[in-house]
C-alpha cells in the first residue's frame, strides 16, 4: 500500500490542498491571459462514487502479501499526471484501471511477479512516482493480455552506499527526490537533480525516461549522472560495472536509459553526485529584442562558461509569472560552485548579454543570496506550483500543456515561429477563442537550445480530453515538422508514439524489438511503450 | 588503391623515415631504461620477399573497379598498428591477409559489397585509418567464411556541410584527422579531437571505437561530439535525426558508438565543433609526493574548472620523456578558451595544486604561448613520436605497450599498485630481466581518472609476439582484477575479447547479438568483434 496516500485525480498528497488565495491569484492570471470573465469549477470526484471494473485476475496465494486490489490503489494507479489524465479523472472516467497493484520489496519479488505475468498472460507496468505526462504508466489496452499488474517500486527507496571520494552513491531506483536528498544530506553530497516533478518522481523513473534536471548546461540529463545500473528483466538480471566511463563496446546502460519500462525494471544505480554549492550568483537580464536575446544565449552556450541556469523566458510568459511587465524578455542566469567564487563567470556571461542589448541590475549580484533577484524568484515560484495547479485549471476549463524539444540553433527561429503559429491556429479552431503560446529555454547546448513551449486555452470543461488532444495533435506535429525532437525530457509514453515512430530509424526499432525479445520473451513489460507488441 | 602509400609493416607513409639522430636519442633512453648496452636491429621486411596466400575468391566483374588484389594492398591491410601486429610484420608473417581490398566510393558501393559477401559467404572488415592497437582490423580466422574482403573507407573523405551557427558539421566517416581539420579551417571551427593516432585515424574509426581525444575533461570521448549518424548495414541504412540532445527512447547512435564495425559501416556523421582557442595557459606542476598529486587532480576533477589538459605523469615516465629529473611527478595542466582569458581558471587550479604540495614556475604563466613550458613540451614531443618509433623499438627487441582503463577514485591507488606489481612480475618471468611500468592520467572525470599504463621490456627480438602476448595477458588481467574497465579508449578489437567477455553483462551481449542479427543477418561484418559468430 502507498506509504502516504496521494490524490487519485491530481497532484500531491491527500489533504494537501492549494489555498483559496493561491487559486484566486491564478484565476486572475488566467482571466487576463484568456480573456475570460470568471470561472465556475466542476467538482473533483470522490473515490466512493467511482465504480471500477472488478479485477479480471486473481492474485496467487504466494504473491498476496505484496499485491493489493484496493479500490483507491487501483484508482490512483490508473493515471499519470498529464492534462488528459487529470481531465479524465475529474470526469470520473476510470475505464481501464490496473487489475492489481504490486509493491515488491526485493528483486526476488519482481522476478516472482514477472513469472506470474508470463504464466497468466498479464501486462506488467513499472511504476515509479507516477508523474508521467505522456501516458507512460497508464495500463495498456491491448486485448492480448488478460489483465494488468502495476508494479509500484516505492519500497526500493534506500541509499545503499556512498562513495565520498569519488562523489557517487548506489541508490535504489524507487526512491523519490526528497527522500533521496534527505538520505544524502549528512554526506554533504547531492544529486541536485531538481526537475519540476522532483517531489513525486523516482530515480528509476528519471533513468527510464531520460529525464533532465534543473542544470541548464553540462549535467542536464540523468544520462550524465549514471555510472552503472542494475536491471531485473524477465530473462534475468543485468548489472553493469561501475566506471567513470568506458570505451568497451556499446554502453549497456544506454540501452536502458530511455527504455521506459519496456525492457526491464531498474532496481538500483550508481550515480554521480555533486557537492552542495557554496558560491552562487543569480540574476535576470532584460532584453528588448528577442532575437538578440537568443543570440546572447547561443554565445553563452558556446562559451564554455556552463551556467547552472540560463532560462530565456519570452515576455508574454514572463508577464504571466510576474517577472516582466510584458515589454521585455528575461534571461534567468545563474552560476554555482562548491569550489570557487563564480563572479568572473557571471561577469563574462553578462558581458555577452550586454553585447546583445541585455540589461541587468548590478545590485542583485552583490551577495550570495540567489533569492535576491525578484524576477528570477517570481518566475521560479510560479514554475514550481505548476503541477499543483493543474487539476484546478482543468476543473475551470483551463488547459495548460507544455511540450519541449531540442533543435540546433540554425533552425530554432523557424521552429518557434511555426510552433506558435500552428498552436494558435489549433487553439482557435478547437475552442473558438484565442489562447496563449509561449516559449522558454530549459536547457542549452553548444549546438542548440531545448525550447519549452507552454500553451493555454480556455475550453469546454466537460470536454477537456477531446479538445486537449485535438490541439496537442497539431501542436506536436508542428514541432516535429520544424525539425525538433518529439521530446527533450518528457519522454514518450504512449502519447508521443505517433511522432516517435517517425523520428526513430525504422531499422533501429527492429533492433530494439530484437533486444526486447531477448529481455522480455513473453512481451509482458509495458506493452505499447517504444513499439507495439507484435 | 591507397592515395598515398603507407608502410605495410609500420607507421606512416613510405619514404617518411625516422632520422638516425632521433633513433639514437631513443636508443639512449631505452638503454638507460632497460639496462641494455646496445642494440642491433633486425631488418625491416621488403614487400617483394613476402609470399602471400593467393586470393581465395574472385572479384565479380561488377565490383572490379572498386576492388584490388594488389600484393602491397593486401600486405598493408593484413595488420593494424599494435606491437604484435608490427612484430609479426617485421618477421614477415602475413599468413592471413585479406583476399580482396575494396575502396567503395558511395553507399551503393558498400551495399553491393555486402551483397557479394552475403552471397559468397565472405567476411567484411571495415577499415578506417588502420591504427587499431587491439586487432580490430585484422582479417578474422573463423573457417566458416570462404574469404575476407577489407572495406577501406578512405574515399569517404569530405566535409559535406558546415553549420556555423550551431558549430557543427556533416562529415564523411573515412576522412583522416589532418584532412578533416584542413577542410574545416576556413570556417574557424575545429573538431579538436587530437588523439595520438590523429594523423592516420578516421572519424568513422573514432566513432566505431569510442575513441577519446586530447581534452582531459568535458569533451573527452567522441561520443560527446556526435549529433547524428548515417550507417549502412546489410539490412539497410540507418540515419538518426540531428538534435543537440533528445530524450526520445534509447539513443540509436549509442548502439553504433563502440560497435567496431560489427553492426554496420558508419558513412557520415554530424559532429559538434569548437571555435579555435584564442586564450591558453599551460604549465607543469611538480609534486614530491605522488599520492598528494593524485588528490590534487581529484579535487581539480571535481571543481568544475574543466582543464583541457590534466596529465599527471609519474616521475619515472617523466624522466624518460625528459620532463623530470626523476625526483618529482609532473602534472601537465592546461586551460584554453575561444571566449575568455583563462587565468582565473588556471590560478584556482594551481591553488588546489598548492594545497597538496605542488610547485610551479610562475613565469610559464605569463604569456599565451603554450609551448613555453619546457617540461610540458618535452613530454608532448615524445608522446607524439611514440607510434613512429614502434617499429624501430620492436626491431631492437624493445617492447612497449600501453594499456588504459578508467576507475573510480576510491579504487585507483590499489589498481595502480596491483597493475605495476603484476606487470613487473610478468616482464621478469617472461624476459628474465626487469622492465619499466609507469602510469599517467590521460583523462579525468569527477568520479575517477583514466589511468594509462606504459610498460617497457627488453625481449628476444625474434620472439616478440610470443613474449609480448605472455606479458600482456598478465598485465591486462591485473587491471581488470583491480576493477578497471578493459579499455577507456583503445577499444576491444579481437585482442581484448577475453576480458570484455567478462566485463559486459551476459544478457546485454545476448541483446547485442539479437541486434546484430537484425542489422547483419548473414553475420558478414567483422566477425569476432564484440562476440563470436554463432
Amino acid at each position: 500500500m502507498q506509504k502516504r496516500r496521494r490524490k487519485f485525480y491530481g497532484w500531491g498528497y491527500e489533504g494537501e490542498e492549494v489555498s483559496n488565495d493561491e487559486i484566486a491569484g491564478f484565476e486572475k492570471a488566467w482571466t487576463r491571459l484568456l480573456g475570460v470573465t470568471g470561472f465556475e469549477p466542476v467538482p473533483f470526484p470522490s473515490a466512493e462514487m467511482i465504480r471500477l471494473r472488478a479485477p479480471r485476475i486473481a492474485v496467487p496465494e504466494s504473491l498476496k502479501s505484496i499485491c493489493t486490489v484496493d479500490h483507491r490503489e487501483r484508482l490512483y494507479h490508473t493515471y499519470g499526471a498529464s492534462t488528459i489524465d487529470v481531465a479524465r479523472a475529474i470526469r470520473g472516467e476510470f475505464d481501464n484501471p490496473p487489475d492489481v497493484v504490486a509493491y515488491p520489496d526485493s528483486e526476488d519479488d519482481i522476478v516472482a511477479l514477472f513469472r506470474w505475468c508470463e504464466d497468466a498472460n498479464l501486462a506488467a507496468v513499472p511504476y515509479g512516482g507516477g508523474t508521467s505526462v505522456v501516458g507512460g504508466v497508464n495500463p495498456p489496452t491491448h486485448d492480448r493480455y488478460r489483465g494488468v499488474v502495476t508494479i509500484d517500486m516505492q519500497n526500493f527507496d534506500k541509499v545503499l552506499e556512498i562513495d565520498q571520494t569519488s562523489q557517487a552513491a548506489r541508490i535504489q531506483a524507487g526512491v523519490l527526490g526528497p527522500h533521496l536528498e534527505q538520505q544524502l544530506k549528512a554526506s554533504g553530497l547531492t544529486l541536485r537533480f531538481f526537475l519540476q516533478a522532483w517531489e513525486f518522481s523516482s530515480l528509476g523513473g528519471w533513468i527510464a525516461t531520460r529525464a533532465a534536471g534543473h542544470f541548464a548546461t553540462a549535467y542536464t540529463q540523468i544520462d550524465d549522472h549514471v555510472e552503472s545500473l542494475r536491471v531485473v528483466t524477465p530473462a534475468g538480471n543485468i548489472e553493469s560495472r561501475r566506471f567513470p566511463v568506458s570505451g568497451a563496446g556499446p554502453n549497456p546502460d544506454r540501452m536502458f536509459l530511455g527504455s521506459e519500462g519496456a525492457l526491464g525494471i531498474i532496481t538500483e544505480a550508481w550515480v554521480k553526485l555533486h557537492r552542495r554549492p557554496t558560491h552562487r550568483r543569480m540574476t535576470s537580464v532584460r532584453f528588448a529584442d528577442y532575437d538578440r536575446a537568443v543570440e546572447a544565449v547561443r554565445v553563452i552556450s558556446q562559451s564554455g562558461l556552463n551556467p547552472s541556469n540560463a532560462r530565456l523566458v519570452e515576455r508574454e510568459e514572463a508577464e504571466y509569472t510576474g517577472s516582466s511587465d510584458g515589454t521585455y524578455d528575461i534571461l534567468v542566469l545563474g552560476f554555482e560552485s562548491a569550489d570557487h567564487p563564480v563572479d568572473v563567470w557571471m561577469q563574462r556571461a553578462l558581458e555577452i548579454c550586454g553585447d546583445f542589448g541585455g540589461q541587468w541590475n548590478d545590485n542583485a549580484l552583490k551577495d550570495n543570496d540567489v533569492g535576491r533577484d525578484a524576477s528570477a524568484k517570481s518566475w521560479r515560484d510560479k514554475f514550481l506550483r505548476g503541477p499543483a495547479l493543474r487539476e484546478h485549471a482543468i476543473a475551470r476549463g483551463v488547459m495548460r500543456e507544455t511540450m519541449e524539444t531540442a533543435i540546433t540553433w540554425d533552425r530554432f527561429a523557424r521552429l518557434r515561429e511555426h510552433v506558435k503559429a500552428e498552436t494558435h491556429r489549433a487553439i482557435k479552431e478547437v475552442t473558438g477563442r484565442p489562447g496563449s503560446v509561449t516559449c522558454r529555454f530549459t536547457h542549452i547546448y553548444p549546438d542548440g537550445p531545448a525550447p519549452y513551449f507552454t500553451w493555454f486555452a480556455y475550453g469546454d470543461k466537460r470536454r477537456i480530453p477531446e479538445q486537449y488532444m485535438a490541439i496537442k495533435q497539431i501542436a506536436e506535429q508542428s514541432m516535429v515538422d520544424a525539425g525538433g525532437t518529439v521530446t527533450h525530457h518528457h519522454a514518450l509514453g504512449r502519447d508521443h508514439r505517433p511522432w516517435y515512430d517517425k523520428e526513430r530509424p525504422e531499422l533501429f526499432c527492429s533492433a530494439l524489438r530484437a533486444a526486447k525479445q531477448t529481455f522480455d520473451p513473453h512481451a509482458i513489460l509495458n506493452p505499447g511503450i517504444l513499439f507495439d507488441p507484435s
